[in-house]
């Protein structure tokens, strides 16, 4: 295969603020050399690119001529507006000239569009979202953080493998960590599926650390957490609401007393440390991993950082070629539980 | 039934801390006018009675000749240490020597204790613990946040039908709204067991408001939040440790120039309101609904503001006779149901 420089599909009309967040931030991942296709309405897109220095980028405008909109239905959304921003940014990377998709877009659609339009990695039997924790120490990977729902002990597992790669290859974590995230640290403790799973993990070629607790995720003890989609959506958005609280409380007290106001001021960097703990724009997004191309699925709040990031991920994701290590990881783990069942039989 | 003064068993011995921290807390609790029985090592107690002033308050000492130490099995604690301090403090309620048990202790061996000696209310299918977070408003409660895993819709409705006579009782809330913790606020969004529990919610006599997402408990948006006590549990572990990365963050900060520390410390209202946010100490503990008697059950960690406010939420608890409030609406909810099911056929 001809080594190329890898081509990220920007839906350009996704998030809150459409293209003219998104499309400053493609500018500013442009100038670090990555090559991009924005997504979307041409005028809105050359309109906001005038505004910016691009000489010399490598970015190409791909029309859409429809947006999907935030109440519109996913399964809508992929069978009716086959020419949305979000649709055509993954039928890019399906034709060859585009490797991965960032969106800020309906995150339904982007998952569906994704889903059906690339297809799954052979042998993935569920993608899952992998929510990326900044955390006290290094990052942890919370997966699956909303793609499924009910799964079963061989999806959480193939979360793990999945996971692991994208720890090494995106997040430079060496031999990552694996906990199943449970209610207690003891074997044993959890549930039917926590219980069922831990063999499974236990074999694996994961270095997995048995379970682990809510708790730990922000302390950076453990790299990588795998839980069902509904536990780690929920987890997620408690998080996120924790931080917002936070924020508020803040702003409350930046308005009272001036002592309070000065200490505020002068404690902000405590109170922006604490903040980057569960701040999703620090990654930028949630990868959907087990697909044919990566997809990036950004907050729709997100803002220009949040949006560079993601791109930043997502390009770092396929020119380290994690696409194929994790089919490789997967088929990897295959081989060794097909011989371990011939020697067990 | 005579009118008579609730008294409240203290386990003496539970908590990282046993009788120096919740033996204070409990002489600070009588002062209120509660009745106390503390249950435990005599002579522990009785010297830590004696550096206090206890004169004309109602403490019975009740002795229990073993420890549940923290790596004691729970069903061990159950069967083998039946003179345990929380295995007498149950016993003591059990034979109508004292209404409600607060423990800092093994809260498995307090849960198995609390199930097998006190024994369930009529109707109740399965005890749930309540997590009660202080948020940004009102109170929320969060059941079940770990008595049970794998639950069914009908264990869900009754956690919902029980955390309302708790929300009125005890916290105060009118007419407090109920909402199904799940990963969307649409109907149809969730799980199995929140898809299948939800026209079960709509039917009752609940205020139920829908499905409601991680974010909305520490806004204090809704009064309830129902989940199975799996997600709920990873729930509360992981506002826990935000709450402990932050305090980490804090120290940190406090530790390091001139001008943050200075900061810090004129902010330190902001950094405790946040932190209150996910405060066990706040309420002290978790109640465990649905026994013959209230188990209220307080982090190993407790300081004594947490057993003090466990301990006047147990008193609540008895004096307004919430035990039969609950008994009443589960009672209530099986009439209504019934009479629905009747129309139906």
């Amino acid at each position: 295969m001809p080594s190329k420089q890898p081509r990220i599909a920007i839906d350009a009309m996704g998030g809150d603020y459409g293209p003219s967040v998104v499309v400053p931030a493609a500018v500013r991942a442009a100038e670090e050399g990555i090559a991009l296709a924005l997504v979307g309405d041409e005028d809105a897109i050359r309109a906001e690119l005038g505004r910016l220095k691009t000489d010399g980028l490598d970015i190409d405008v791909v029309p859409a001529s429809e947006v999907v909109e935030m109440d519109d239905k996913a399964s809508d959304a992929l069978r009716r507006k086959k020419d949305s921003s979000i649709h055509v940014a993954c039928r890019t990377v399906k034709e060859g000239r585009a490797d991965g998709v960032v969106s800020a877009g309906h995150s339904g659609a982007t998952v569906a569009c994704g889903m059906f339009v690339l297809g799954r990695i052979k042998g993935v039997l569920r993608p899952a979202f992998a929510g990326i924790m900044p955390t006290e120490k290094r990052p942890c990977v919370l997966i699956d953080v909303g793609a499924n729902v009910d799964s079963k002990p061989q999806h959480l597992l193939q979360f793990g493998l999945m996971a692991d790669v994208l720890a090494r290859d995106v997040l430079g974590t060496e031999r990552p960590t694996v906990g199943l995230l449970s209610i207690g640290e003891e074997e044993g403790k959890g549930n039917a599926i926590v219980k069922d799973s831990f063999e499974l993990f236990r074999e694996s070629e994961l270095n997995f650390i048995g379970n682990v607790e809510g708790r730990d995720i922000f302390t950076g003890d453990v790299d990588i957490a795998v839980c069902d989609g509904f536990v780690g959506n929920v987890a997620l958005k408690l998080s996120e609401g924790l931080a917002k609280s936070f924020g508020n409380i803040l702003k409350k007290e930046l308005s009272s007393s001036f002592l309070s106001k000065l200490g505020s001021l002068l404690s902000f960097g405590a109170f922006k440390r604490f903040k980057r703990l569960v701040d999703y724009a620090e990654y930028g997004g949630a990868p959907l991993l087990g697909l044919k191309g990566i997809v990036v699925v950004c907050h729709g709040k997100s803002n220009e950082k949040a949006i560079i990031n993601a791109i930043r991920m997502a390009a770092k994701f396929v020119s380290n070629k994690s696409h194929e290590h994790l089919a490789e990881g997967l088929e990897a783990h295959r081989a060794l539980s097909d011989g371990n069942s011939e020697k067990a039989a």
